[in-house]
């Protein structure tokens, strides 16, 4: 049991009494059942790759780990609907793998795909690098099935496109983090297989330039814009000195970056090649390019895109961080990092605070390297959490978001419950104690549970 | 007071204390606070125009009648983000008429659009014909301000691309009939307007003729596709029969007929009249027409959607009929349909059982015409009755819904608490006694607040 019992990232450590994985709905459904009558807590875990310890039980040794690996069954994939109902064990890349070979594919990705599961997925509403096209795991699912805290199974698995019959339950359970009900299966939307992409890799003098080169893509490339994700040059240039045998994509150095990448079906007669020069070549011309490059081959797409995903280990070199995954609206997004970033180095001196990330969703990865030198575990719980409760404070006077894709579990909560607006803090009680009134699904997490004290 | 009093369909009528008719949020807080002191139940209404006596008090005189209609300022529309902050009481063509100026649309409409209100039509979660290309109205909801049963004001006006902060409370507030909230105001997506548009009549040979044709004209039109309409051949022949100088668009009789709409934006630079003939001619080739005509202009365009819209008022004619606002899986339509219509017209003696509509989206007005001669509300009460209960068990068998546009409101709960599935019903229950404990918000509406006697 001992893996599952601390999340991906290593930051927290749990006890359960038990680590229990049925095989069905009607397992899970028993299961619950037997817990509601012992008054046994339940976390629910799929692929333990979440960012907010949402997976990992508290201490008290009180709860039942419920692992939901071994329902990964894909129960259908119909190709002319375009549909696939997955049970929620089913690891991500299984699911594109299957798509795959009907000429489909499931246009959400990330990081942890290899692990993370579609139970997962739909219970933290996860993002990647195709929102921006395709929305986020919301926008993907067509129907949920899953067991309630008294064990009853609710299925809203068929797809109905047109449905006015009530509330639209199937909202509530998705980015629920495993406190409204475990969700035992999913309806997901498919899509095309791609048969084209062309990524490119441009130069811009700030990031509200970047923001204005993505609308103008947007206007030019239309549905073939799949994703743009920018950094600054400092990032790049850290990125580049880490991996081996890296370069610059361009010449000359650029105040900001942006990784571009145009897509076409299977099949779709538009020629993508000339689509991107264009794109570029109006985008020259309107002087919102200091320069670019079209990858000219599918290996050099992939070092760019090495680039992008590289962030992450490159900055690890450089020292402790603290990281916020955030959102604010997405016009105001450029604005928000010039006077974040600023502010933040000046108020804690040697810190190296940076963006990077979906600037067409309005959410970045905004970073705060340690000075030289500090000890890192120290830093962390000292400054470190004063320099997050002030990049929160800020995102929340900019009326954004302190978790734009990894949830809250049980690392956000607190702040949640403080800079929450009070009003839906306590529509989320009020509804978290009508469908689990024992408080046995996933305790601890998301929820604010107690009235904050000292509420407004 | 007296004219909201009666719905629009002249089904209902109740009474009620008073009418307020509040100019702001803050009015309408105030006016909640009041009535949830004194337990007076609430009863919103906007532009009265909804289907089934939600917007309707009961007959006890108890409820104030909560006019939504001096709320009507769109406090912002703003071209670049594409997006319009509306008060409740916005009428739905004057936002079409705003979003025009700035050469934007708002992509839903409906008949009742001169005097549906925005609040009204995220409440019922209304639809129309450009469902099967934009979606329902909420699809269109970036965010939601709303009053809730205890006065306090729940905002989520600002449009966070990326939120992962907790439950997506304003879905529930979508579609849920003024049980959960009193919707003040809403943020609505905008798309660039249309510069033109193809109107195409096509004959089939069958229902699942016309969906094979529906499969083919989204592969070939992709998202240029936004309308498509079925009737079968009596149908149409009744319209023209009443409509004064109207002919059919095509020279035989076909089983069934599809309107089909293509368009494309302002500036965009595809040609649709090319993309209409190569849409058709290949559909010719692999055999899904038999017969077809693109209008020739805008007049000839008008005609062909006055067909389609002239279906009510020509029924009519033809004597009294229930009708039922139904939906099945979309690729299971055409063989529900071949089911239902003999199956109805057989157990039922001299009815005439129709089918038309959103074919695209598995949505069809089911109508059964009561046989010569009966009289009207003899029939409407006693068989009429009994053709619904079994058309609502039928779709219910299949899987589908007794309310795919429309709603609930009075009209259908006990249809909905005699077929809704037991654990949804609860859950619903739940929900709307946890936001709402002392049943002020629209009672007796959309939601069966007592356990249904002998409930499964
Ligand atoms: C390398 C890497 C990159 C990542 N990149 C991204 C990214 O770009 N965008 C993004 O959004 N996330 C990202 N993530 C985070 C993570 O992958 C997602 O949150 C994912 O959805 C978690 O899935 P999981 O199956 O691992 O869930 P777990 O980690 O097991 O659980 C996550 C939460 O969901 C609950 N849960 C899990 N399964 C169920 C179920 N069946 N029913 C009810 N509740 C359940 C758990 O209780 C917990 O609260 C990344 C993770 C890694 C490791
Ligand atoms: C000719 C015609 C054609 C139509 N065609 C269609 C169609 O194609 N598709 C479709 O879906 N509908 C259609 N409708 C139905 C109707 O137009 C929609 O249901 C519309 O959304 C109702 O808006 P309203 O402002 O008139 O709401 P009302 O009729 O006033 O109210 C409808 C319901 O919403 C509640 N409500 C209203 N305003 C608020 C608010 N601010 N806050 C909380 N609750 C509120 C009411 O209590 C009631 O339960 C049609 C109606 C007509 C008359």
């Amino acid at each position: 049991m001992a893996p599952w019992l601390t999340d991906w990232r290593g930051r927290f450590t749990g006890e359960a009494m038990a680590i229990a994985s049925p095989a069905s709905t009607e397992e899970v459904s028993a299961l619950v059942k037997l817990c509601a009558r012992h008054r046994v807590p339940i976390v629910a875990q799929g692929g333990n790759t979440g960012m907010c310890g949402g997976a990992t039980p508290d201490g008290s040794g009180r709860s039942i780990l419920l692992s939901l690996r071994r329902m990964n069954t894909i129960r259908r994939l119909d190709p002319e609907a375009r549909e696939a109902v997955c049970e929620a064990g089913v690891i991500l890349q299984t699911l594109h793998e299957a798509a795959e070979t009907e000429g489909l594919r499931f246009p959400l990705t990330l990081g942890g795909k290899g692990s993370a599961t579609i139970g997962g997925l739909v219970s933290t509403n996860a993002g990647g690098t195709q929102v921006l096209r395709h929305g986020s795991m919301r926008a993907q699912v067509l129907g949920v099935e899953a067991v309630l805290a008294n064990g009853s199974v609710f299925n809203a698995l068929t797809v109905l496109k047109k449905d006015n019959r009530g509330f639209d339950l199937k909202q509530l359970l998705i980015g629920s983090e495993g406190t409204l009900g475990i969700v035992t299966a999913a309806t997901l939307k498919l899509l095309p297989a791609i048969g084209e992409r062309r990524v490119v890799w441009a130069g811009v003098p700030s990031l509200a330039g970047a923001r204005a080169l993505l609308l103008h893509c947007q206007d030019v490339a239309g549905n073939a814009l799949e994703g743009f994700e920018v950094m600054p040059q400092q990032t790049l240039h850290d990125v580049v000195a880490h991996l081996p045998n890296a370069r610059e994509p361009l010449a000359e150095p650029h105040a900001w970056h942006a990784l571009i990448e145009l897509v076409a079906e299977r099949g779709e007669t538009d020629r993508l090649g000339e689509l991107a020069e264009r794109m570029l070549a109006s985008a020259f011309e309107a002087g919102l390019l200091e320069d670019a490059v079209i990858a000219s081959n599918e290996r050099q797409a992939d070092d760019f895109w090495l680039l992008r995903d590289s962030i992450a280990p490159a900055e690890r070199e450089k020292g402790p961080a603290v990281q916020h995954d955030i959102s604010v609206p997405v016009d105001r997004m450029p604005e928000f990092v010039e006077v974040a970033v600023p502010q933040l180095e000046a108020h804690w001196p040697g810190t190296e605070a940076l963006a990077f990330g979906h600037l067409g969703d309005g959410n970045v990865h905004f970073h705060v390297i340690a000075p030289p030198g500090v000890e890192p575990l120290e830093w962390m719980t000292g400054d470190g959490k004063k320099i997050s409760a002030e990049v929160y404070e800020l995102v929340t006077a900019w009326h954004g978001s302190i978790s734009a894709e990894h949830g809250i579990g049980q690392l956000k909560l607190d702040e949640l419950v403080r800079l929450g607006d009070p009003v839906q803090l306590a529509m989320m009680r009020a509804v978290k104690q009508a469908l689990d009134p024992h408080e046995l699904l996933n305790p601890g997490k998301l929820v604010p549970l107690a009235p904050a004290a000292g509420s407004h």
